[in-house]
């Protein structure tokens, strides 16, 4: 099987959800994987001085429409939550953790978090929330708390951050094919030419 | 016939062009026209605190790649320029000097001066450049050139400008389609989705 399609995202980030229910598919038609990537858009603000979408002058507003547009688009099912954006450490870290112990239920998880927050409305920053989560689809609640808070997660979480900005990450969803970056879940479309063709 | 689609563009704006090439073709299919509206994405930049993508961190590299890539995906001919981004309000103007004497010309000389820039390189925020690409399309050279320094065309390029801001434009190409936004080359499947259903 060759390279999995690396996918980095922020839990709080609905273009990462958008692209998060369709990017399995896609890598599976070519016969890739999706390696899952989670990242903090907090510390990449930082690198290029942006913020938010929903605190950006005129582009908020509009975004806000648009993440409710496109979702409609694409047939997915979508609720802006409240409060939005949230941090999302623990959610995270809860993904670096199943990559140490189950790593086959990574994309159940990611799946299952991004509905708990944009379809449900919970509040996925708390660690208590994301271990509810990860307890209903029969994982060890109080190791899943445990993880969370565990330094060697925390760090794991860092350096996946810190290494996603050193190779120019700055959104999410944001993709690799085979080392091409593409940002956006609108250019799923691209993506998918890609890994049919081999690049264009 | 309804309401055109209101297509708001910079010269300098990659994203523009790509849409421009083909926005005629999607309103048509739905029995509308196109008003085409040239801004000044400087002005915008004031607002919004945002700036040219290639000034921009990690998303100035990106998106050059990004342009080219999106170019040979939709089979639209495409070359940086050098200098890249220019001062556009030469072709602007001329646009809006065509507003008022030759309606009729606008969408030929708004996707020529956009091939002269994007495809030939030529450097249209010279106002002797914007005039030899109108003549070269049979338009009078010395008028234009005329037009281009005149107050009341400089004042209906500000003041489209202005209303583009108030109305929440930030970024080019801005689409509206009977009142509802839409920003950016990738939102043309949208965009058709909304004329054939009228909403969604």
């Amino acid at each position: 099987m060759s390279q999995p399609v690396e996918f980095y995202f922020d839990f709080s980030s609905p273009y990462g959800y958008l692209a998060a229910t369709r990017i399995s598919q896609v890598a599976g038609k070519y016969g890739r994987g999706v390696e899952w990537k989670p990242i903090l858009l907090g510390a990449v603000f930082k690198v290029t001085g942006s913020g938010p979408l929903p605190s950006l002058p005129l582009k908020g507003p509009y975004s806000k429409r648009d993440m409710e547009r496109s979702a409609r688009f694409l047939g997915v099912p979508f609720k802006l939550p409240d409060p939005f954006p949230v941090s999302t450490q623990a959610p995270a870290r809860a993904i670096y953790w199943l990559e140490q112990t189950k790593p086959e239920r990574i994309e159940a998880c990611v799946l299952a978090l991004y509905r708990a927050y944009f379809v449900d409305g919970r509040n996925i920053s708390s660690p208590d929330v994301t271990a509810d989560m990860l307890a209903s689809l029969g994982l060890d609640r109080s190791n899943a708390l445990a993880a969370i808070a565990e330094p060697a997660i925390k760090e794991r979480l860092r350096s996946v951050t810190d290494n996603a900005i050193e190779r120019g990450v700055f959104g999410s969803p944001y993709i690799f094919v085979d080392g091409e970056p593409f940002w956006g879940s609108d250019r799923l479309d691209q993506v998918e030419r890609w890994l049919r063709s081999g690049g264009f």
